[in-house]
């Protein structure tokens, strides 16, 4: 028989609220995924929680079958208690927090240099994801990948994405050693309109900060840099629908 | 010499307060705008505040000297009041809350047809400005265009593009009649692949709700309906990089 929570107070709970810092997730080396979807995702995807939380309705869920022993039915109280949303789903995963080392240098690449609101980032990698491109690098002074409001972006496509956080400096030279072209993006009437290029197999893009932009240091480092050309009097584009239209052009 | 406000407590600056609600901004008729860049925008568009609060740095402004009769110092305890954001700027505008009128049926149309998230709704009417769609209709169930989110996600192209309400079926008749096509979103494998249409200078696109997509009512009535192949494992896209990538496949 299932184990039972009902009170917000148990030491296990309390355990698992500590999973949606960043702070705690660093200690317990976990993270908490919060609702249907996202656990499906990750139970797809072929990972093993370390503990499934579930208020009564999710316990015959027939993907939740091979996982009976790390399974713990809460009361909503709890889930309520667990979630950040205000009308939680009241399913939870407690994962192990892991990120993928860098791959073989070949394919696709998006890179995101210190792309700070979480909502961006997420949607980032939803996008990467739908586009077929690969792996997704976190630089500096980009969002956590593990930020609640991340995970919730994302959708699930970190289980279908690799996602690596590293320098990018040192991984633009590797790339282009590698023979990929590595294109930044720029407000700048005189880089090259993205239309001008042919989808291509391999490539990496690198978005840059919502205020600033890409760093200036980068800019001079990769192989050309882009720009989107804009018709009517709007300044900027948001940057996770500059990437969208980057992305899906170079891979048609 | 410019009256000035130190109380949140004021009468103005509960009427004005107000201005950030529905409730208030019909009873008002009006809306607040809040931040430099979108006074700045709103003002650049020819269009006169009723009233504009501004904290001590920015009296000496030039693009506010033609407003003195409309300006009010204001303390930034008042700001931190009237703004809903955590680290506020310290001007707003008492803007006339108007929408356009339909105009003559003649370019590029956007319809959004129950864009629930204000920050999708933003997105999606920048996103219009920068690919120099002129007209983006709020059809039934989308947000408010009002609603301080949307503003702040539009980034003042409110003021660049006609934002209009109205109902979306018959637009979609009438848009039709006068020899527009028009496209539907959906996804749907069996409708058409967005790249297969060339570049066009008059279309309306119509995008759905987040959760549920287009009203089935209405994708019965469009010209044609599109898709975006998705090459990754992402179950979808999110609305605004889904319209983004198909207008600017269009406008291009």
């Amino acid at each position: 028989m299932t184990e039972y929570i009902a009170s917000p107070k148990n030491e296990r709970i309390k355990a698992a609220k500590k999973l949606t810092t960043k702070k705690g997730q660093k200690q317990g080396d976990a993270y908490l995924l919060d609702g249907w979807h996202l656990v499906e995702e990750a139970l797809a995807s072929g990972l093993t929680p370390k503990t499934i939380y579930a208020t009564e309705k999710f316990l015959d869920e027939r993907a939740l079958r091979p996982f009976y022993d790390q399974l713990i039915e809460i009361s909503p109280e709890v889930a309520k208690h667990l979630s950040d949303t205000e009308t939680p789903q009241g399913i939870f995963a407690v994962m192990p927090r892991e990120l993928a080392s860098l791959p073989a240098l070949t394919g696709q690449f998006l890179l995101l240099d210190g792309i700070q609101d979480p909502g961006n980032v997420g949607t980032l990698v939803r996008t990467a994801d739908a586009a077929g491109v690969g792996t997704v690098v976190f630089g500096a002074g980009t969002a956590d990948p593990f930020n609640p409001k991340v995970l919730r972006a994302m959708q699930g496509s970190q289980f279908h994405v690799r996602i690596v956080m590293a320098d990018l400096a040192p991984l633009i030279a590797q790339l282009q050693a590698a023979g990929i072209a590595v294109y930044g993006t720029e407000l700048n009437v005189n880089a090259q309109n993205y239309r001008e290029l042919a989808p291509q197999e391999q490539f990496a893009l690198v978005v840059g900060n919502e205020g600033n932009g890409m760093q200036e240091a980068l800019l001079t480092e990769t192989t050309k840099n882009l720009y989107i050309p804009i018709k009517g009097r709007a300044e900027s584009l948001n940057v996770a629908i500059a990437a969208a239209v980057i992305l899906f052009h170079l891979t048609a």
